[in-house]
């Protein structure tokens, strides 16, 4: 049997993570808190996102995964600094990983960071890393229930990004009860419905992204 | 500060999965013990399953949710018994709330034990609930390289569905890749590609299920 000493560890995440917040507000740089299930496109959209707003702004990611590199290794080409933490089998991202990863980033020259969670609806949502907002993805083929079914996340998301609309024809996602859900849920989060494969929809989420970034940056 | 004696918790959980294990073997039932992603289709499988062989075999459910009822709800009509497990926020089911749930059930009339655990790839697989077997359920809108990212549970699992065949046509899903990762990784395990919704490939998950409950079923 082990003896430890348990202090309140979601609280000194918080501390450690309003830490990462006061280093991040210093240069100015919006920061991404992505979370979603495995496979809801995740990176995917990052890619769109970067790829359309890369010559605007300097992205900088922070991609979370338990093992692979996969996901980073597909996002180099866009960002200016990529760092891939490997939770080694932990299932979310806290702000011990966070403040390490961004000591490796070239953080003067960076106006926004992406933050890509182990894929997990459930436990990442615990644990503030710094950021300026949680995005919440859902994807259309989980179905519409999810919100109402792992509330936590989408009441705290700033923003929700319904991905994937390409399969609403397709599968018996009730898009307008969903809304409906996640209004009831979360009054006050954006919600976009969008396609990350054929570009539907993206316009309005690079435009609430740029108006977020020009917000929180110093020069402004 | 709070001083609490810690000891070894997966090493408590897999003791009281063991005596789960005996507990149900005592009765014969075979117990699957079903992971995956939120939305990859776990309870309309399930739908599909028991309304195939509710007149050969009595089921019983124990829906682990984190705080809805909605999917229990969904299964009532086609299993002898359903226990609903609201995890309040927990991540996964764990051995001791198992044990629980068997106290309600009618376990003399019950042939096979589902178990639907929580929505998530990662914390359920770490967690022996005294199954005879996992069941992984991916689903091909969450993408062909989630065996590989994710592969505890991959590792683990007996059988492994590949969910929503109906979507291959609209998605990038490479199956014979992930067939072949899935191999890398659990070459024993059991494959079967089906549509919980159109039906396609349920006929054989069907036949390996019913040879299961054969080979524990105590009058065999």
């Amino acid at each position: 049997m082990k003896v430890i000493l348990a202090t309140d560890l979601i609280g000194v995440n918080t501390a450690k993570g309003e830490h990462n917040r006061d280093f991040l507000d210093k240069y100015g740089i919006l920061t991404i808190n992505m979370i979603s299930s495995p496979g809801a496109g995740k990176t995917t959209l990052l890619e769109v996102i970067m790829k359309a707003l890369k010559d605007k702004y300097n992205f900088g990611v922070i991609e979370g995964d338990l093992y692979t590199s996969r996901d980073a290794r597909r996002l180099l080409d866009h960002a200016r600094a990529v760092v891939q933490i490997n939770t080694c089998g932990i299932c979310h991202l806290n702000a011990e990983m966070v403040a390490r990863a961004l000591e490796g980033m070239p953080l003067d020259s960076l106006d926004i960071i992406i933050i890509e969670n182990v894929g997990n609806l459930v436990c990442p949502a615990a644990f503030y890393l710094g950021e300026t907002c949680k995005m919440a993805v859902l994807s259309v083929p989980e179905g519409s229930d999810k919100p109402a079914k792992y509330p936590e996340l989408f009441k705290e998301a700033r923003t929700v990004v319904i991905n994937k609309s390409d399969l609403l024809p397709y599968t018996d996602f009730d898009l307008p009860g969903c809304i409906k859900e996640l209004r009831e849920i979360n009054p006050e989060a954006e919600i976009f419905v969008v396609s990350a494969r054929t570009g539907e929809g993206v316009e309005n989420l690079l435009g609430w992204l740029e108006e977020r970034v020009k917000r929180v940056s110093p020069v402004d």
